[in-house]
């Protein structure tokens, strides 16, 4: 059973640059979820032979997931999204303590923490440089008897600076406290092992890396206690209830595989463009900053343009078709600088015309051309 | 774009009578979801012309949902299923008192409300009668004022009964407490307008209606005070984070749009098959309980046989290609007598020889032949 799979003339024309808010579904992974979209329907929990083949999947699905990110199978749990995922660990009912996390997270950890500051929990705000790694000296003294978690995002979504993770994972437990990554701009992106890098939970979207939307997983590393966050039925090891998700789970697995196995020439791709793009920019003698760390998450280029409106510019690249954002993706009705910016404390005349490019695999040369020649436009006046 | 749709020759062989724990994908659901996992991927909280589909969609799946239940689409909350719906529901952080649910409920109200007990809550389970109606004079005498919440599912899972709905409505808001409905094996089988019956909170699964797997919704009656579950994003008017799940919502539109288009035909045609199937049985003069009340979700078949073994029973169907259920399918590890059985004080002998078969739109008079001749044959041995 094939699909005629062809790209519509009106998406073709779109110049799709906001790949840190979702990403185009791998046509591997679509096809890898139509059989249990279609034909192998069955309940997985189910205990007759039409089930074998959603029951192997789901299987087979983490495992893949598993070896994608150096866990064990038993590892990773699968939720509806990243951000239940960073909820589920934030708001783990067995944990007795505190909470740590950084200024800049995504609103999926910083609401869930507020979340559990309204129920009585103590969260501290690491602070961040104006790169936006955070300070691991204030890490270091601010870690107290009575925290138990430590939650600090692998890449920022808006600015893509990529946090010290491991050094992170070294203080943490050094302090016996549990270390939590929303990973959710990171995997599929970034190499990452869990296990070499310390991590104890780690959170990711399916979406972000190819994978259709309304699925994620939480890795939880084996001997951690964590609670149930849905309860009811004994899917995911009695930890996550509800019918699994099959033809998704297997659409994010594939797209996982995918991205993995292509890491490199990926990633060397997109950061000839995201270079490319800061060299036209540059010699289009652009008044800008580009924000972030060093080590970013491949392709996110946050830019902040002097004296502009980053609102403004957005609006006017997508009258040429094109597509960026301005802040996080996430809180689309929210105008005011975002967090993250305050938190790395950007000049604000800078910070008020930020926009985030955020290319990916699919992206080419020519489209960076028109994405320099557009913005130059605008800016220009 | 179309798609070769054909059903493969092994499905084909299967006869499906497990509908109450999972429904053949409408292929038009399908369809409707295949533009928004291709072509139209962007994130539809973003602002650029590029989402417009995708969020426009967004809004006609809302009020689609909603007229189907007879609510404003504002009520309607997506979520990733029936599960996460009623954790939503029980675990309402503005609900300031007792809950009382029934014994029979599905495990993602139990456990939910085992949950909040292990919180501090207090939880009642209202009895039920031998046929699983829920005793209303024991839930009138029992609602305290410190009660809030009352939360009654509208058809059971394992025996079909349907609850007195408006009923149980009445004796609820006469105490001005807030009413709560576990409808997923409802929504989609059964006429139901929440406003008619008096229905505060209603839970729903796509994939029980021949929606997908992976997405359900919470209604909410406008002015009810109900806290986040997952944090983060300000998607679902701040109520449920995490980017939306556009195929999936549009595909649980798609169904139950259809399913409610033609819920008279279809119901009249599973009525008459099972009353086939209890007609064949009878005439093969087999030793059987039928469980439930005489106003059951339609299709929903619960059978014990005296003497006998459900597991077997399910094991030797399946052998024949015929696929059923014992107890409750979202929890197919549990081998004991379900606390549904045992609400209901059914008799241990006929108790372990329970199978459920629960039929569904797609299934043929065949199927129900095949069904008879198939038990018949195990049961008399």
């Amino acid at each position: 059973m094939g699909v005629n799979y062809s790209i519509s003339k009106e998406v073709r024309e779109v110049i799709y640059a906001d790949n840190a808010a979702t990403t185009r579904l791998d046509i591997e992974s679509f096809e890898a979820m139509k059989p249990f979209l279609l034909d192998d329907y069955s309940n997985p929990s189910q205990p007759y032979t039409f089930s074998r083949k959603a029951k192997k999947a789901l299987v087979e699905a983490r495992k893949t997931i598993a070896d994608c990110i150096g866990a064990d199978p038993e590892e990773i749990f699968f939720t509806s999204c990243g951000t239940e995922s960073d909820n589920w660990a934030i708001k783990n009912g067995s944990l007795n303590g505190d909470i740590l996390t950084s200024q800049i997270e995504h609103h999926a950890i910083l609401n869930s923490c507020r979340k559990m500051e309204s129920e009585g929990k103590k969260v501290g705000y690491i602070p961040v440089n104006s790169l936006g790694i955070v300070d691991l000296e204030w890490l270091e003294k601010n870690i107290s008897s009575s925290t138990a978690l430590i939650s600090v995002m692998f890449a920022n979504n808006e600015i893509g600076t990529i946090q010290p993770v491991k050094e992170i994972a070294n203080i943490v437990h050094k302090h016996g406290c549990i270390f939590h990554t929303d990973a959710v701009q990171a995997v599929g992106h970034i190499d990452i092992n869990v296990k070499e890098m310390g991590i104890d939970m780690l959170s990711a979207s399916a979406h972000k890396f190819n994978g259709p939307k309304g699925i994620g997983f939480l890795y939880v590393k084996k001997g951690l206690s964590i609670s149930s966050f849905i309860d009811g039925g004994s899917q995911e090891n009695g930890l996550r209830a509800g019918t699994e998700n099959v033809a998704s789970i297997v659409g994010m697995a594939t797209a996982l595989r995918n991205n993995i196995d292509n890491i490199s020439e990926n990633t060397e791709k997109i950061e000839k463009m995201s270079q490319k793009l800061i060299d036209g920019l540059i010699a289009n003698k652009l008044d800008f900053i580009r924000n972030g760390a060093t080590e970013r998450a491949p392709g996110n280029i946050s830019l902040s343009f002097n004296n502009f409106s980053g609102e403004m510019i957005l609006h006017r690249l997508d009258l040429m078709g094109i597509c960026v954002s301005t802040g996080s993706a996430c809180d689309g009705n929210s105008n005011a600088v975002s967090h993250v910016l305050e938190a790395i404390k950007l000049d604000k005349k800078y910070a008020e015309g930020t926009i985030r490019i955020s290319l990916g695999k699919d992206n080419s040369e020519e489209d960076i051309e028109k994405i320099i020649s557009g913005i130059s436009k605008i800016v220009h006046r």
